[in-house]
């Protein structure tokens, strides 16, 4: 498969300013190589984005040996977010992704309905369109049951941090700082690389660093696996309400994680998770391979 | 003069790695705010760029009110690059700006020919096309002649450089430091906000750290008064040029000047000068102004 250079559609949205772009390819004709991801992420040199979201039907995926197999509960006919983050590398789930990945389909007129399944290399998830206004949207993500693998340490300048291994479809380690205030938060050097157990983390993991549980809130910055400091995770955030309510002694609850790019409300069952904020669609378009450093 | 929420169409480009986004707006309907400059360039929840450049022609800018009169040199039909920094202040004039600028009017249609009039706060550009391959170009800028204004100091984490005071349309403060390596320059903090002579430069300026002219090269990093560090920065490169000829003892001559995102060629001439360099136009769509984060 080789990218004959005409334009490619795509549109770019974020979910609490975690950015995307939305590239549908129903044909599955993109190549979407590691540069490719690259220098359509790149923020002056291409479109900007901490990933890019290929809308294609699972089916055609296969087809395409783009995936190895329909993975467990999803079915062909489901759309599915082939996510890739800035660096090029795959990602099996986006809690904030995939909420701007069903908003595209409602807006764009690809589904209809307020229910959407989305497939992810982590399972099918169930998407419910809370409130939709064209480009704005409100939506609820059915996130599974976390898995909590563990405690585990981390290390970044110097310092370091203890926290629960949250397996939420991607893995993490979600470290609740007690005593910690927001504005120390802050101050925090989480933009850096912190260093993990890799017997833990073989694959790597997403840091998040928050503070405790007070009146059902709690204040959150994370470290993403390929992309660095992101101003919001989705599944981040379903880690840390797991861990803050693990630290107040709870194992069920509601959580309002407040992220540098916004809110965003945990529901943690016995039986799965939900994760609720909103999606924007902020432009449409076509982009020119022509004009991207892309090597050969 | 209200924004009604609509789509507003836009293209993005960049000269090496100084990206802009172009807004076409010939019946000047658009209210280019700070406020909806700022959330544009937004890199996560708008579209990103270093500046916004409006496309309209002179009189039509001036009938808006944008303009309060049609720049020296100007005619009321030329079309008028209204440069905007990522913060929402205005700029005088911006050499990568132009050439975007330009590349955009040819491969959009908007003229034809390999020469372009194309009106700026600091007066008329002459912009020659030198190559265009629709998305991509080669194109040359006069840039009038630059005025030394004389020699001050800047300082950054506390450390003191002494530079060239250059006005090229807009002000600059050009720092040739002798003996300094590429590899030494990598590791200057040119990223954080630099102190100047209020006196000498009362509207701030661009403030351009570089080696000493050898074999007809510098090495250039630039942070620019409204945008900080920014890969490249075309009045610089001219500044730079100057400063690094003075420097050589040279008053006219060609100059290759590397900057993090590529190389421009200036030429200072005792009549002028011109700068040559890339540019790329990389998308083209639609924003959507009710998912930008406006207030109001």
């Amino acid at each position: 498969m080789t990218n004959q250079r005409r334009p490619l559609s795509f549109a770019k949205g974020h979910g609490t300013g975690n950015d995307f772009i939305i590239l549908p390819d129903h044909e599955v004709g993109v190549d979407l190589s590691p540069g490719l991801v690259r220098v359509l992420c790149d923020r002056r040199r291409g479109l900007g984005g901490d990933g890019v979201l290929r809308v294609a039907r699972t089916a055609d995926l296969v087809s395409a040996g783009v995936l190895d197999r329909v993975p467990d509960g999803v079915s062909e006919e489901d759309w599915f977010m082939d996510y890739r983050n800035a660096d090029g590398t795959t990602a099996e789930m986006c809690g904030n992704g995939v909420r701007v990945f069903a908003h595209w389909l409602v807006s764009s007129g690809t589904v209809t309905g307020d229910t959407v399944r989305v497939g992810t290399r982590a399972g099918l998830r169930g998407v419910r369109i809370d409130r939709c206004t064209g480009s704005a949207a409100e939506i609820t993500v059915e996130m599974g049951v976390p898995e909590v693998t563990g405690v585990s340490t981390c290390t970044v300048s110097g310092q370091r941090f203890g926290g629960l291994g949250v397996d939420t479809g991607n893995p993490h380690l979600a470290c609740v700082l007690p005593g910690l205030e927001p504005a120390a938060l802050a101050e925090l050097p989480v933009d850096r690389p912190f260093t993990l157990d890799p017997e833990f983390f073989p694959a790597g993991a997403n840091v998040e660093i928050l503070t405790e549980l007070t009146d059902g809130r709690v204040h959150m910055r994370v470290h993403e696996r390929g992309a660095g400091e992101t101003l919001s995770c989705g599944t981040g955030t379903v880690a840390a309400a797991v861990a803050a309510l693990a630290d107040a002694g709870e194992i069920t609850g509601e959580v309002t994680v407040t992220v540098p790019g916004g809110e965003i409300t945990v529901v943690v069952r016995e039986d799965g998770s939900t994760l609720t904020g909103p999606s924007l669609i902020v432009a449409e378009g076509t982009v020119d391979l022509n004009a991207l450093p892309l090597s050969g």
